[in-house]
């Protein structure tokens, strides 16, 4: 699975420790797409980084996004925005293995400001692990299995039937956030990976100023 | 304000403790109007609550949804897919007077089959109280406060603008779950009270069969 | 390690889960000594079960005891009435992974009629995972470690000082009660299993009635 | 109610907002006794602060004690060590409820380094609010309350009858650590407020050298 990391700025001295953790799944392809907490870099808020999410999902840069704020809140209504984004709010390491297989999301925000202090790290690492490692959508309880995956069948198209394309929606985004999102470090070239799709043709088209930004 | 409670099937055991405690808000007019735990009531699953608390919210018949499911997080996709609709996924009393300050929203996800054992009602009232009694989209931490709102009001046109009208999308519903929500209990009235204008209209005309359901 | 389960009466619905994850725990020796919530069992309360966690842990019959009740608190304030008792109140994962690193516990209490609602099973099995898996003793975090380590033994030594003896204690337990623990299923067979002690012989003692219950 | 407030070195830099809370309580008289994250102050570990714990609750100057430390875990098993405490690990809101209605405790634990974040001054408000308003030792929930206060009147006097009197067990202590305890900003002038009692005489034999410190 390729899985983007997306830090925002009031939250980004917890990236270095997010960040660690992640890669330790070696199984998958990890990219540290937002804030570093590094010096000199471009502070983004979660308006940039939830807009960012919607663009890696929706041009299949990624398969699997993780981000959050202080409370994750306004990521994950930020996130969901863009059709084909599911988003879960996780703040525990249960949560992330019930959002797995009871709503078979690809987006995590985590409220990085709230409840974790000490061993923070590794709070991150029992939430990523059970994010995971959990069947994939399987349904939750056992019992009503079949009638969540139905449930969350119906859901998926409504979400996206109520959603402009994404192909309308990036021209609708506010152009200051977009070109600031769009040169964050590293996501030019993971953008590239992407299978060829309309939605890579309009997002390559405002790099090269064919779509104006 | 106008408030409304949505409880779907799998969360039903709770229905009526939660509604013991929105009750007592006195200066606040609450409606219940998911299911009650009641013998012959029709089961709603969260497509049927999170529906409804969009078009509860767009025909203005309510400015506050309390709703939820088992972990929260399928009410919270689904409520997500309409214009108009900020929420948040309140796990404790202390989310509660987070989410309203800086997030302003007008609907929270309550995962009512988690973390809801012994005193269970108490839990409720704690977070009720916080959602109700904090400074609404004042913004937090104070040092912030403007950057947040500014960002909110970002992400609130960017939310809205993304998504199609409700006019549009309550015709992209599923005809059988937008029947059976309307039918529920003391909806048709409560809409009945909402101020004129188009998105009531098309609803009455729902009722009224112009519009075929 | 030798594990007591040990269920008291407003939990036991919570029993046979705890055990089924308890269980899987292979490379453990792993008892059940509380109540299993059968039919006919008689009920134990807090009480009975953290004087039972005392007793076997001062026979050292085992090694390490989780208990716990509605919410914890009451089993863990009668577990630490006793000498030789470190006893945590473990509310998730993460806590179990620290309280074994920085407080090197021999007793966790756990609060089974809070928050352990949908997926509590796996909660169970997350939270013992966490408790068998992290690293005992090692101090936490790693640059405190050292003053953490010296600080837990001089509590270590004040703890045991402060408390009579174990021979002195359990000839002012409440003698009802006294009976009811010892006479729960397995436990005599357990104390069987303990080393040859002083401790052993009194308890041994008082179901031969050389001691009086 | 004469409360204690006792904040050890690893989670001082929450004093002053702790107090600021406390301070709030005015139908209260609180004191400030631990660590004020102010320079020049000696550092107390968790095994000074729950010392000081037991000496005020067992000298009566105080009726009450907020302590905590990185997880808590250590100031409650470290206050636990003398009779007369009865104490709570106290990790939200619900909790404080709970803990001084089932088990009218005397002394609260507070993880001070874990889960207090974003906003964690509003949380300890709503924590002690909780720990004030709710109805003392009454019993909960309702139906089993009188079961639960003949349990708790049990495990009062069986923790009780385990301990060592006060009396002997402060002669046990580790002479340093009770020498900077009794040197800690304010306790000689609190102390003096208690009422006259052998537990006050000893304690205050220890400041005029008659006994060794």
């Amino acid at each position: 699975m390729k899985i983007a990391l997306l830090v925002e700025g009031s939250t980004k001295h917890h990236a270095r420790e997010v960040w660690e953790v992640l890669s330790e799944f070696s199984q998958h392809e990890c990219y540290h797409v937002g804030m570093r907490d590094e010096e000199g870099e471009e502070t983004l808020t979660f308006v940039h980084t939830s807009m960012m999410a919607g663009i890696l999902l929706n041009v299949k840069a990624v398969d699997f996004v993780i981000g959050g704020c202080g409370t994750g809140q306004g990521f994950l209504n930020g996130a969901l925005a863009f059709p084909n984004v599911f988003c879960g709010l996780i703040y525990d390491p249960l949560e992330a293995w019930l959002f797995m297989q009871v709503n078979a999301g690809n987006c995590i925000s985590l409220p990085m400001n709230r409840g974790w202090g000490l061993a923070g790290k590794e709070q991150i690492r029992l939430i990523l692990n059970q994010a995971f490692s959990a069947p994939f959508g399987g349904g939750y309880p056992p019992e009503r299995a079949g009638l969540i995956r139905s449930m969350h069948e119906i859901l998926y198209n409504q979400s996206n039937a109520s959603r402009k394309s994404f192909v309308e929606i990036i021209r609708l985004l506010d152009r200051d956030m977009l070109r600031t999102a769009l040169n964050m470090q590293g996501v030019k070239s993971l953008i590239d990976t992407a299978p060829e799709s309309a939605e890579k043709s309009i997002v390559l088209n405002l790099y090269s100023g064919q779509e104006a930004t």
